[in-house]
């Protein structure tokens, strides 16, 4: 595998980050992932945007203009012969290497990666069970894509101990905030019911998709708090990120959403 | 620097952590910072037993036995000719590189670092500022010394601004749970004080240490929820960490802690 990384395409085996990196060090950094479909990125322009506002919201200055970077992603789907089929892309920033300590050093040279691997077809449906992990929504971590994602990554292999799919994970309020690397919606009586930025949810580019859609389609829309009893007694529910787009969710704790089946709004919005 | 990665001693230049190490991604992994005194480790035991609790519930193995870790401890300080003197020492322990996605890979080589650098002396004491972003008691990144230390970096930052040395951390409830790189401590009415762990304080080695002092000298003990009203009316108030060891805190946002001075309770057990 080519990577790209501070501005150099080499392969992934000689590229090297610096063991005094603050993003291995201490998750100083934040990330994006997209998805190419035969070699044109999907909503690049959202991606790179929300980065940049991650970064500045961090003080991590990213070196390269938007479009170097659109066009390093197009030339690393070449480098690697990825220009058909489905990739998921991986751009990481971080503040790059400081001196030992916490403190933000005031000059520092951030670490930029790219990379590329192909990805599967997104499955048909998910099963989900509720984490024990708590999701902090009133950190930094939860308003930005940041490289902490110990929660999330103990909350996945939790699901994966349980052999299902996905983790839902609760706000430190106890209602649903997101998957440990989806969104979670869900519909009641007609409406599409998604946690609120402050509940927790990331700010998905997905979910900005899909709330865009349901508004053009007059579905009610409610951001909110979602409890679990109310998600316990939803109609339908999906899961949504860059790569799976929109995936319906079928099963929660082992208990049927709805009937089981992927329900009419998920398919309408899917389709739309 | 020479640094340890996974065993062998080499310039910190030339050690190459891999762009797909999750410690990296993901913040998959833990660390300890520990004080070497003139060649010698303090309380070496205490943190490789926290690393290797932590490990555990991460479900991270530790490739090397505790002897051979403090081996590689005294031989990276010759290494690096910092046998007298006061040297920081950090251990860094990642779930190693892993194929992209959130989950943990089932088989998959941890990452191993250590890296020394001389520390300066502890200040005599540190003025400090309540900061704005919050500790998630119920992460298990408040329990474990985990790599996903934004909100710590960013808390740090606000006090660097502010022009104070360190910052002190609510939790989700609005009480204290520690700084951003220290444990808490504070005195009223000859009783000493700190954040439980349910409040969010990490099990800190010199934490442990000081409660086990105070024990010794007969000075009561109260770990539980300490309030901004109550940290506000301390007689005396201190943080802890393996660097500085016990250092008085004499003021909190501008305005002083009891007289402004190192009161006799943090006196006495700095001795003990």
């Amino acid at each position: 595998m080519i990577c790209w990384l501070n501005g150099v395409f080499c392969p992934i085996e000689q590229a090297r980050i610096d063991p005094r990196d603050r993003g291995f060090l201490l998750g100083d950094g934040v990330f994006e992932t997209l998805l190419a479909v035969d070699g044109t990125m999907l909503h690049a322009n959202r991606h790179l945007a929300r980065l940049s506002g991650a970064a500045e919201l961090l003080g991590i200055t990213i070196v390269f203009s938007e479009s170097e970077i659109s066009a390093a992603m197009i030339n690393l789907l070449k480098e690697n012969q990825l220009v058909s089929g489905r990739v998921a892309l991986r751009l990481t920033l971080t503040r790059g290497v400081g001196a030992r300590g916490v403190a933000p050093p005031l000059e520092v040279a951030p670490t930029i990666l790219m990379t590329a691997v192909s990805a599967p077809p997104p499955p048909p449906h998910m099963r989900a069970m509720i984490s024990s992990y708590v999701r902090n929504e009133k950190s930094i971590s939860s308003r930005i894509k940041s490289l902490n994602y110990l929660d999330n990554v103990m909350a996945r292999h939790e699901a994966v101990l349980q052999g299902v799919d996905e983790a839902l994970m609760c706000n430190t309020n106890g209602d649903i905030a997101c998957a440990s690397t989806a969104n979670l919606f869900m519909v009641a009586d007609g409406a599409l019911y998604t946690p609120s930025l402050n509940a927790g949810a990331l700010s998905g580019i997905m979910r900005g998709i899909i709330l865009e859609a349901a508004l053009t389609q007059n579905v009610p829309i409610i951001e909110g708090p979602i409890t679990r009893a109310a998600l316990s007694r939803a109609d339908e529910a999906f899961l949504s990120n860059a790569l799976i787009g929109i995936c319906p969710l079928i099963e929660i704790d082992g208990a049927p959403v709805g009937s089981g089946v992927t329900g009419p709004i998920t398919r309408r919005l899917r389709l739309a």
